[in-house]
């Protein structure tokens, strides 16, 4: 099973038709997902949506969205899985249940989805996608035949769903968002006029001149009904455990997470940086674009100049053909080419949000040495992955993972830097201090995850 | 709930790859619908497929077929339905169930959909299609949690399942093909070399060089796993009712459904037509293309001489632009242009299969009358359309058919013709003499239904 | 240089936007070319165009029609050449010359395309496409610079042209038909309400409700102004010389060419065949489409019965896959499907337009054995092809001639048949007893040629 | 007559197919054009090409490079224009003309085009694009009647045509680059192992591995054939005049052009502006992308910290669907959206690198209000626009400039600034002190031209 990020957009609107708002808003949320995307519209109880592979812009034209009517509407960008099931497992799905229709928006991964995919195909269920989604679907659809309320159904799902899940959904009658108890991934309410908003992250209210309310409480239930809104929880915990890697790589730095800026995020951790891993050097660059926040932080605490040491060619895009195996040594600097004059005998300090499984970095510190540099010297705003994530980051398996098979000497030596320095694991605290919240999820920098992922045995 | 008329196909190899060979096959049952197709393949257990809206010419390519590898495979063409669920209704339905994948295309119309949607519904079922196939789907899914095989399955979903439905189904191992009780649609099985076929007309063996073997017996389930073919008879009723509008209309006339030819079916009814409602006339015309077989059979019984009254612009296709209101002056004929030398000053017997809201006769008896027709005789190969059809073929609501509300003189006068004769209900069994069974369908003609329609009340 | 045979329309009215009445108007022409398609308005004397590869009802929608305003018009319909030019050679070709702008369809083709081409590079003229219309285009820009009048400039040009060219321009102010002085191809002059329409056969005219008005004279040029139609005749010859094959197989069956309807042509094409090649047989089939009004004219003067011996399948069409050589087995009869039943044990009189590599006829009578039939007497509804085209066909090259390399009898053995007989050369004339002319061209039957194309010495 | 910016690409090898690296060159040049591209190969000296509107990445794909073969290869990138002719107008231009094939690739504008286009005209010349090139492609054709080499044709044609145009050139035989006698655009030549390579920018050389040998003279020809360079200096003059606008605006940061790094000009720009207009201030940003790079010099200069104040969405691209009038409101700050937290209360100087008509600077000024600053000193990194272009660039009409009819003080109150400053002519030879050459062009600045526009008399 695939896992994915993705993003999500819902609004209610007292009357119009708000599929271009979605539209916006999926927009600004497109660097969550790039893969495929979709939008449900609701009209007078009748739900309507298309979904498609390929960007927002790419998929929807004035055409297709002026057929979308509805003052109710959500939306979805997912980021890329493999294969042919791609079609099939863009969002929101929609579907006929006991209570009439239903469109459903997630993002994130389910722990448990093995467990239950397999308790509902032995009362007889059928799948037709590869996504959790299905399975949350069918949750609510079975809670719902004995519950008095869909929200009662998704708050009695919510007690069966184990993972990650940020969900909006929008029945005939109802625009719904719910976060699961531990609230992994970001799902916030903003507002416009009288318009109410769900998003993903607050950049999506921004992009369409809506303004941020409030960060929903990790098990909230919030119902929009009418334009009344009615919040629900019972599923809250004591206890937050947000994806730490939302501000280090995830959201746009533009963002605002449970209070903190991610921007700020990126800074500090290059601050802190600044401070674990001192080196001698004449400048300072980030790697475009994640890079370049904790770099300016690097700067601003070592005293080492902040240069622009790459341009990043913004046309390279999904369709782009890669070059072969015989071409990398003609097309290698294609995407991210290094201006000569500024790193040439220079000592440099290099900044890059993580290391996978290395080629990148050994890439990139092979630009920098083509192009005259002196000593590069890699400090990643990151602690080295050493584990899984079962909560909708695409970690790939840990054989893979640099960090997981060599010490830090090899993969220095391994990706061609002078010195290599990781963020700490106690210092990833410090990246948030503004956040409001009493814990985060840094799994796959320490193993330690907030939920007993033994007790759900998956191979993965 | 919107009902369509489908063409479907499934082949069995020991080895190499069939996409192909289904798309061939669905190329010469693209008659039976031109709204979506499909094509699911088994490669190692595996299914894969690809579907879209469009003709199969048009949906695949080179490409697309090259990777839907396997050495089993079926596929599904589709008849047009409405609005933004159609690419969502393309076939082979594809699952993932409590035994695995399973593809299934589906060829017909439930009876009792209503009936067992909601009973699933009440047990937490989702629906992702508007389509009868996902309640078949469900009913083998539930069936098979406690059957021994998929076969059983199907065969006790069969009790449950009431209403048109000639299914292939295609399981990791198995290659299954089965028909109602009732035996409303057509399916038969053919063979290439050491490959199984099984088709809804005869015209796709023709097509990709196999030989029929036998049409399905009504109620048949029939298995092929690893090249061995069983045939389970279960199901099996005394008594089957194939829809007659098949050999009217539906079906190519160069297929042979249970051993008659359909061409010669039109062909009989044109010379029944001609003892029934004998005219004097100049010459006998038929509306392209299904009208042609019945003049042929009109003229000859007649003594009348076989005109060609017609040119069918063959390149009007799905895609073009339909003249305004405004327009129907100037464009009325181009779709069917009458050649006017031979229609000029003659009295004619003009040949179409049948008559439903009265709007097309009317269109082309004008063409004919502008053309310098002197008089024009209409004679329908089939009776007046007084009942809707419950099973795949679709009848508009009576509301909407003309016999319903018009005497054969009202009709006569309406559609501007000078006489109108219908081909009588009696008649409809002598045009299948050598079909070997003991009923037909005639239920849009008669109002009798082979199965009681009154007990599964829905309103359409 | 790709020969062509193409269809050509054009519209003049008061007022109101003609593009839509040329789009109709291409799809009855539709038959005279496949590959590409174009239209080309005039508004208040602003030439705006748009082309593309692909079928009429494929290259233009909706959107694109109605941006197309204008009440002067031009379409052209492009048969199919080969590789990466065709984009480039979709008409009409719209230019800016010395008066402005102009838009040109072209229908045929020019002896002296070398000589003149030549010609013009020397002056420092330059290409873009490979289509014989560019060499129009500048010869009548040429002439444009000293002449008072387009029109002028279309005469003088019509002296320097040799070959087979109708044309249809639009100036800023007027439309233009001219047909080149030995009348090889087809142009005709029809009327609707106050709109003057020209197209390349009857067949538009009476798609979109128009009456034919008269065909143009060899030569003629017609110019339409304000809604005044002016007739030049200064390059009217004494002789015409329509293409024959125009009537044999261009041409749709309901057109009237030169006062003779098509379809009575290939009628009397059969009927002649009957007495010029009797045989004893149980049936006469003709071989779809062209086959067929010819297989109508045999069977009714030799008195054997008319059957249907094929079913044709419409859904193959441009993007169609096309069987593999391996697959040529379990293919082949996918086109078309021979009724078994009708042509079994059958002696058979087959009928065809024509035999160029003998290729496909030796598949069609193989399917006709195959399906058990037990002679199979091949009559052709022309003569044998010994000689290239000039003009405008696609005939191949001599060496792929069947009929250059092998005596009646080798074609006969070569193709499978049990006898073979062509229409003779003699009776070509008989087959256009309404025509209203003194000659025809039959030049690739007989290799006399009604110009001197050895004085044009060119390679093909 | 539209204008446009355009950027140009050409390869010779001694072998192997070369379209793939045209295809890198031409993704590295994407910014100089994003309406149209393609590429022309040569195939033994057969030129086959492949054009059309969009993207690189857009427009091809594999299948299609694949079937571009040849070792020599020129490429073309196209800023939009508006209009149907968009297709047509795509270039390279290829064209047969009297020694057979030719492909031209031009950037730039010429200024006596109307004056040849008449010329031409009046010996009988048709046009089918709205392009100058067709104009240079025609002078060429016509010198390369009596010129004994195509370079001796250019070298004629050079002569004749003035403006501003870098050529890339590809005959049967020869690969050729030409600048324009003044140089108003880059061009140079680059090397990777036994190719030599022409591009308008080095950044595409960087793109494929290659390195940059030296940029091209004004008036210089560059011959390739056979793998040998000649190069033709008849038409170099004294001094060369290169747009001071490649260096503020058109070309890539990392782009190194007459020596001059493009980022460090821009440093340089926001440098010498600090000290031309200093402001007491909090913050500086800078507009991305343009305007980042000034900013880094301002900051520098005036010792006030750089700020990142705007996020830019990366999505929206070509096919993104604009913000009605009315939804202005909601979806302003869509693509740029600031960072609220570090603009609030601030004193911000804010680079941009041009204002045109006013109403983007004045949206992105309201942007940083309602984000709460507390002033906004806005610094240009050019001169006020008062004047045409008459060289490629797509300035507006001088009634669009607000420059032109509002003072300093009237534009800073237009568009809502605190104070406003822009770099004065003087110091535009400061921002390329390592530029090898005599001088540049800054006639939309000062009016001034390095060609006397009055004796080219247009109006635009």
């Amino acid at each position: 099973m695939l896992k994915e990020e993705c993003g999500i957009f819902g609004i209610y609107a007292p009357s119009g038709d708000m599929a271009k708002e979605v539209y916006y808003g999926l927009t600004a949320l497109q660097h969550r997902g790039q893969e495929s995307c979709g939008i449900a519209v609701n009209y007078d109880r009748d739900i309507s949506h298309y979904k498609d592979v390929g960007l927002v812009n790419e998929v929807f034209n004035d055409r297709i969205l002026s057929e979308l009517k509805g003052n109710m509407a959500i939306g979805h960008v997912r980021y890329s899985t493999a294969g042919s099931s791609r079609r099939e497992n863009a969002q929101p799905l929609v579907l006929r249940y006991v209570k009439g229709e239903l469109a459903i928006a997630h993002n994130g991964n389910l722990l448990n989805d093995d467990v239950l995919r397999k308790e509902y195909e032995r009362s007889g269920a059928i799948y037709q996608t590869t996504a959790d989604t299905e399975i949350i679907a069918y949750t609510i659809a079975k809670e719902r035949v004995e519950s008095p309320s869909i929200e009662e159904a998704v708050s009695r799902s919510m007690k069966k769903l184990v993972g990650a899940y940020s969900l909006i959904l929008m029945s005939p009658k109802k625009l719904i968002a719910a976060k699961d108890p531990w609230g992994f991934r970001p799902l916030c309410m903003g507002k416009l006029d009288d318009k109410i908003i769900f998003a993903s992250e607050s950049c999506a209210f921004d992009a369409i001149g809506a303004t941020f309310v409030r960060e929903l409480e990790p098990g909230e239930i919030v119902v929009v009904e009418d334009g009344n809104i009615k919040s629900f929880l019972d599923n809250v915990k004591e206890k937050q455990n947000i994806c730490i890697f939302e501000y280090i790589y995830f959201s746009r730095p533009d963002s605002v997470i449970n209070g903190q800026l991610v921007n700020d995020s990126r800074r500090m951790a290059g601050s802190i940086l600044a401070k674990e891993h001192p080196v001698d050097a004449d400048i300072v660059i980030g790697v475009p674009d994640s890079g370049i926040a904790a770099a300016y932080g690097y700067a601003k605490q070592s005293g080492i100049p902040l240069e622009e040491g790459f341009i990043k060619n913004r046309y390279i895009t999904r369709t782009f053909i890669k070059p072969t195996q015989d071409e990398r040594k003609i097309a290698v600097s294609l995407k991210l080419s290094p201006i000569k004059k500024y790193v040439e005998g220079k000592k440099i300090v290099m900044i890059d949000d993580s290391i996978v499984r290395g080629t990148t970095s050994q890439k990139i510190i092979n630009f920098l040495r083509d192009a005259g540099a002196k000593e590069v010297h890699v400090r990643i705003s990151s602690p080295p992955f050493l584990w899984p994530c079962y909560f909708g980051t695409d970690v790939p398996r840990r054989s893979d993972l640099v960090s997981v098979n060599h010490s830090l000497e090899e993969t220095t030596k391994l990706i061609g830097a002078d010195s290599l320095g990781f963020l700490s694991i106690e210092s990833l605290s410090k990246i948030i201090p503004d956040a409001k919240m009493q814990g985060f999820c840094s799994g796959c920098f320490s193993g330690k995850y907030p939920v007993d992922v033994e007790a759900y045995k998956v191979v993965r």
